[in-house]
């Protein structure tokens, strides 16, 4: 036991503050604070079923003991997944450095600048080894890359035909998740044979095919478009270093994993798959997109662009669901290209390469048939009757093959692979290591001609201290939880401990095949199955999947099991989904990605789920009613005491209920959705579980229902018999799944419910504090908030033209992020504290937010004009504050150092205000030419 | 094999980039330019007998395998080490955060202000628990401390006594160190009987001893003052928050290490020691001490105090040779104290003693004597005849104790004893676990009554997100290699890869004791093994002791080696030293200390040693020569062709040629001192082989010497019979050698003869380029620099007033560092770009060095006033440049963003120019308050 329990680390204020913080709210005790903010009606008071708190030293002696479990072979399985060596100074500069993994979504462009310089340079990486005309950044896996590629090929192609026409070539997981994605969208699934079909609408490719053949495809290629489709190429980017890349053989669309650009394996996740179209499509691509704007000075600057395609904005019509990506991962994979740059890339895939003929050369020397001529990193062998036998004698000497049939082993090289692992698995075979000429499996026309990689970005950065001086510049840029709070409702910004964080970077965690054999995963699966347990135990649900690698996953996954459970008693024509105005629009895109209509439920003035309005839809609904969708508390930052009702009315109409878990940092230890009605939850364990946001991911969606729905979790994806995979591996992102397990244990029962306790107090504490400057929009029945709350600014908008953003630009100069901007109520800001911050730190928000009213008094005032005051020209840069000339109405030290900011050590944003209406009207989503800079 | 091998990662100019500067140079060729720069005379062309270059990860597999053969066991041996626990943010935030360990000393203030605060939380934390006036940050380990200690108390006092007076419960490598250390001084140590001796100049007391007895030693305090001696109380920092603190016993001044507050153990090392006086003694403090001052702009700020006590200014009359310290390690343990507070350092105090008073109390229900009443954390057990037995039953449980004799077994809790350990500890004395009553183990007069760690620093960060952004915000304030080049004369800032950093941080090199049983540490006796003979092949010695700590303790070591060998012959009188005028003033430090006379020897006008005084000098003490100390490549950046000649007239009048090693970045590969004249070197680790400066240490100081003086190297410090212990543990800083070890493994020959090439090619690259805006003074034969060069500034110093200082300021407006100020010169810059920067940054610095050189040229027109230049205002801060005055007469364009430095992203110094004299005149060395800095 360490002297401090480590919830009085991960918890923001100690006792005394707690009590002065309580004072102001106006209760003696988080208890009493806590029995008058929750509905008696959804309490639950019996104690969590978790072990008590290990202290730090012991959770990571638990860890180590779990990872002891896990064996590190050397994989040679594939199938999307590969070896290959982390730069160091990556990992210990990225990965595990807080200025990146503990950043949110860069939608605060202005403080955002370094990781959307990586996530451009990543996006850039991606369409010029693709031949594509723009990426995005970035996909959760290969396998909903894939699915989105389907779905977009749906959405572009002006074929009527309702049949993907898919290479039986295919990943097996990549396959598993088009099928789950398909169904619900009538779309239907068509082995590609000898022949294509008369119609169909896309046609997905694997490059190289999962056997490891490459094939030219150009032919298909261009009878797919001839019949209307379009065309997907799943294609690994390393082997495209070599190969004619899909742009270049009339692909539409490539998607793939970026994993094996100096990504952990972690047992199958967190890794960035990426999606690249060509011109004419990329205003149909889902998921984030960064281009190059300019500033309020002219100034070159990045920012997400094209947003209005996204979920959040066009909810039940947006191009998908996905919302928080893999960008940690991203800015990994850019990061090992920038690092190599073209040249060093193309040695790793011509020594990969190398090692791959030589295997080949040295089975077909033994008498082995090698089934393909053409190939990248991966050989299949094909041993009639052996492949068991010979795959088992690879495992012994430390190495796993791919077992692809009775007769077929198949055999991926990769960066790590070494001479002595060809040696190794030539031996499983009975063949001697190969000393003969050995020549390319790549043949002519499917060589690849051209440059890729060409930008200076890639050429700039190769020695190891150069690399470290630009991960460093970037960073620096970039205003993260390091530097200070990220109030952001429905976010969660708290604490990601490192002692959370360390096991992640452990080799027995992070080098771990997500199909290595389960004899070598036993520590993996025991720490899967105590987590979900526990998540079970937290949430009041009997079963939870941790499979799916984002919120967004989780959603449709817990719809699909409600389908899945309709259908199962023939209830196939119950489809509409009840959705309150109020909800994430993630919420009303899932809904259409499980096949579900969205009916929209309003809400009454107090922000609550309009009762009457329910009832109605329900009525009106009532034979096809498949669920309602709330949020709890809801996404209003209240505690809605009538929930108890709706999920009775709902239930009653044979509805089911999905409470989504985005605010369940409100709940532990108080209230399990599965005990006050709900059917089935997604969480984040990203938000509640500590899981760092990673400038926008990883994130982790785990889905929890009642027993009735367990049977329609998510299934293996590499087994075929199961059903509704919605990611590529069994276990999702399990590589940062230990960061949520050392949460859990370290806090302990106690230690929960004290954050919750906390971040409840914290929310109610910036009320009270701030309602007398800013109107604070809902509140429970006793006046108080849930773990967050709204600041309404529309009254002052109208007033004196001082905007949300404004405001939200304003707090940068003061040294914040700003809360969440317009969600859920145009015009206002919703902050969420969290238990994390400390009292020093809430009240240097609190001070900033009344200096600010005070600024906004004297726009309304007039004593500056409503186009040039400190709100309106916020942020300022520190070029700005020392220009030469200063045409502005309010003093420099007003504009650099309004009341409470350090002269010592402030942080300077690097850009003025983004124009973001400038960039999306003129497009561009790769690395412009440095003068675009030299200004 | 990675595909780009470590080599290229390491060197900064590609092969393209080393051409177009060869170009610039005037040559072909690496091999070529080195032809001409090296005198033949010393070129070794036989290959380096080192094992070809590893790539990063057949590295790594290679250390992991080491590792693996250390036995991470549970120590309770104590004697100053034990077991802690580093809180994680701690370790990833300093320990493994190059922003922290990549820094360098902060003889540039200005930029140093986060460390400098550190260091300040440090000297506040000792002085507070020590009960004393003053504390400096920091020392070597406690050995070392105590030695110093005792070379102060020989300067206070006014006895004429040579005897320092010594307790014989010192820990015994104290004892060793103290040996070393007092022989050439002629002190005279006696140990501490029944009653003090006649006279003495001093009393050094353990507290609590080494067997753990804590002592009421005021009465001897007394005594000692009577006599008029100086005490010194060696104590236990943690013991401190329990027991009364030295200074309200009346000691004078107090040593010991701070290992315990977080800081790994590593095998003996790094660690920081500390060192305090009372009131009236800090003007002869030795080390680094952090004092607060103020800025041009009247804030207060941080800088190092009373300089003019350190050897680069008084060199033989300088109170120590220390020079490089513990910085990073003080870092850590002052944020261990600023982390816990006050009440979290007691609590861990009060469990630890809880701890041990369970032990004695089961120990003597099972009738074992306890040997003493009183004791803090470690208990001796009387055992006769079972001491071994004992101690082997408890290895044999996982539990290393101490044999402290046949009859007595020792035993200390730590932070990190668990109530199994100590059942585990009765076991192996045949006792049961105890569970009765149990009384504490520190009577009441022994108590402490005082507060310490008052200041609001040590009870504002205790959250995790709190110490998170603490550390952040320090690290922000200050400039190190991840930011830009440190272009250092004579320190050589090259890369400190991540690869040689991360095994620093693995268990199996960071938790092992010094003294654990040599059976539980292969791993580590195999690589100083290794690092020795390898570091003998480079050097060209035929022994090397990595135990020195520090390059000063190496010279120490070097200079007794010599010392020894003389007086081994007969020589006694063999006494003086010869030392060039153009000599680091360590070098005269050290040779004091070693007991010799320093004379002087002159330089002529091309910077070489004076081959004529040289002569003269030898002649005047040809009968008491004892050695030369000469630095090559000198300290003006030359290889001198005089050399071999130099060292024959030493070995010919009977002397020893003692070369410093500090510049063997321009040797390795190329020239072996061992084989071109001289007997002994020092090397330093931190500069050539890429352990990095920490902000002002670790460093490491090994000694290499041929064969006849290799049984004069320093001997085990616990080893009885052993000599020339020069640190505490027998392999120094033993926990970061794998640094060195994975950078020679990396490099191979190959690489490290280029690294050696284009460390020179650099250096003369920038001499090239900058010859014509400042006159470079010294060059070898062929008008090149060796890997450094010296920019003279004096001529344009008295035609514009513009010093050199102006121009080391103005650097850090450019983004630079400032190189080496006014050494060896005064009046010049000295630049030592290393290999490890690439061209682009080389231009950058030269292209800033260029454009000052303009500046200066718009001050000698009379453009700008001498007062009042961007020069003598330099450096601007933010503020500063934003102000709502500009009272300046050229714009704040200018100020803040001169020529080539990017707008985006630039690092603002956090004060203006600081105001040492200021600092001195009105000395404060621990934290002020807050309102210090409310301005």
């Amino acid at each position: 036991m360490t002297s401090i329990p480590f919830a009085a680390r991960h918890i923001g204020p100690d006792p005394d503050e707690q009590l002065q913080m309580l004072k102001t709210v106006g209760y003696g005790s988080l208890e009493e604070l806590m029995a008058a903010a929750i509905p008696q009606v959804i309490r639950s008071d019996s104690p969590l079923g978790l072990p008590p708190a290990a202290s730090e030293e012991e959770a990571i002696a638990e860890l180590r003991a779990l990872a002891g479990r896990n064996t590190v072979a050397r994989s040679m399985i594939g199938l999307g997944y590969h070896g290959t060596h982390t730069p160091a100074v990556i990992r210990r500069n990225v990965l595990e450095n807080p200025a990146w993994y503990t950043a949110y979504t860069p939608y605060q462009p202005e403080i955002s600048q370094g990781r959307l310089e990586a996530l451009l340079n990543f996006q850039t990486m991606v369409t010029d080894l693709t031949g594509l005309h723009v990426a995005n950044a970035s996909m959760l896996d290969e396998g909903t890359a894939a699915a989105e590629a389907m779905t977009l090929a749906r959405r572009a192609s002006k074929a009527k035909s309702p049949v993907y026409v898919v290479d039986p070539d295919t990943l097996p997981q990549t396959l598993a998740v088009l099928r789950t994605r398909a169904e619900p969208l009538g779309i239907e699934l068509v082995t590609l044979g000898d022949e294509l079909p008369e119609a169909f609408f896309g046609l997905h490719l694997q490059y190289p095919g999962a056997s490891g053949a490459v094939r030219d495809h150009t032919a298909l290629v261009e009878a797919a478009h001839a019949a209307g489709a379009l065309v997907t190429v799943a294609a690994d980017l390393l082997a495209l270093t070599l190969l004619r890349p899909p742009g270049e053989i009339g692909a539409d669309i490539a998607a793939g994993t970026t994993q094996r650009f100096g990504v952990p394996l972690g047992f199958g996740g967190p890794h960035a798959g990426y999606l690249a179209v060509r011109d004419g499509l990329q205003r149909s691509l889902p998921g984030r997109l960064v281009g190059v704007s300019r500033d309020a000075d002219g100034a070159s600057a990045y920012r997400l662009a094209l947003q209005t395609r996204e979920q959040h904005i066009r909810r039940e019509r947006a191009t998908s669901n996905i919302c928080t990506a893999q960008v940690l991962l991203a800015v990994m994979a850019s990061m090992y290209a920038v690092y190599h740059g073209p040249d060093g890339l193309r040695a790793i895939a011509e020594r990969t390469h190398g090692h791959a003929t030589r295997l080949a050369a040295g089975l077909r020397a033994a008498g082995v048939e090698v089934a393909h001529g053409a190939f990248f990193d991966t050989v299949t062998a094909v041993v009639p009757g052996r492949a068991a036998e010979v795959v088992a004698a690879a495992e012994r000497a430390g190495v796993n093959l791919r077992l692809a049939g009775p007769d077929t082993v198949g055999v991926a090289c990769d960066e790590t692979t070494t001479a002595a692992d060809v040696d190794a698995v030539l031996a499983a075979f009975g063949a001697e290591p190969y000393t003969g000429q050995v020549s390319s499996g790549i043949e002519g026309v499917l060589e690849r001609q051209s440059d890729f990689l060409t930008h200076p970005v890639f050429r700039t950065h190769h020695s190891e201290t150069g690399m470290l001086r630009y991960l460093r510049r970037l960073s620096d840029l970039d205003y993260a939880l390091d530097r200070g709070m990220i109030p952001l409702g429905s976010c969660t910004m708290k604490l990601n401990a490192t002692t959370e964080m360390e096991p992640v970077s452990w080799p027995e965690f992070a080098n771990i095949h997500p199909f290595a054999p389960r004899t070598q995963t036993e520590g993996y699966e025991t720490l899967v199955a105590q987590l979900e347990a526990w998540l079970a135990e937290i949430t009041g649900y009997d079963a939870v999947s941790v499979q799916p690698n984002a919120g967004s996953q989780g959603e449709l996954a817990g719809l699909l099991a409600i389908r899945g459970y309709h259908r199962s008693r023939g209830d196939d024509h119950r489809d509409v989904c009840l959705i309150p105005s109020s909800a994430h629009g993630t919420n009303a895109a899932s809904a259409v990605m499980a096949g579900m209509r969205v009916v929209v439920v309003a809400c009454d003035d107090a922000g609550n789920v309009d009762l009457a309005d329910l009832a109605a839809k329900i009525e009106a609904h009532r034979d096809t009613l498949a669920a309602i969708m709330v949020t709890y508390p809801s996404t209003h930052g209240v505690y809605e005491a009538g929930i108890a009702d709706l999920c009775a009315a709902v239930h009653d109409a044979g509805g089911q209920v999905y409470v989504d878990g985005a605010n369940l940092n409100a709940l532990v230890g108080f209230a399990r959705p599965g005990r006050f009605g709900a059917d089935v939850s997604h969480l984040n364990l990203h938000k509640t579980f500590c899981i760092p946001h990673g400038g926008g991911g990883p994130g982790v969606g785990p889905v929890a229902v009642r027993a009735h729905l367990a049977d329609f979790l998510p299934g293996d994806p590499l087994d075929p018999a199961a059903e509704h995979a919605v990611s590529a591996a069994a276990h999702g992102s399990a590589g940062i799944l230990p960061i949520s397990w050392a949460y859990l244990r370290m806090m302990g029962p106690e230690g929960l419910v004290r954050a919750t306790g906390v971040a409840v107090l914290a929310a109610n504490y910036v009320a009270a504090r701030l309602r007398e400057h800013y109107p604070v929009l809902y509140a429970g029945e006793g006046g108080l908030v849930a773990h967050e709350c709204i600041l309404d600014l529309r009254p002052l908008t109208r007033a004196t033209g001082v905007t949300v953003d404004d405001v939200a630009k304003r707090l940068i100069d003061y040294g914040f992020h700003a809360p969440t901007m317009s969600f859920p109520v145009s015009g206002t800001l919703m902050v969420e504290p969290t238990e994390s911050e400390d009292l020093a730190e809430l009240d240097r928000f609190v001070d900033a937010m009344i200096a600010i009213r005070a600024e906004i008094a004297a726009v309304e005032a007039g004593e500056w004009p409503k186009e040039d005051n400190p709100l309106r020209n916020a942020p300022h840069t520190a070029a700005a504050v020392s220009a030469d000339e200063w045409p502005h109405p309010y003093p420099r030290s007003l504009a650099a150092y309004p009341a409470g900011v350090n002269r010592v050590g402030k942080y300077w944003p690097p850009v003025r205000r983004i124009d973001g209406a400038f960039g999306d009207r003129n497009l561009v989503c790769s690395c412009p030419s440095p003068e675009a800079f030299a200004s």
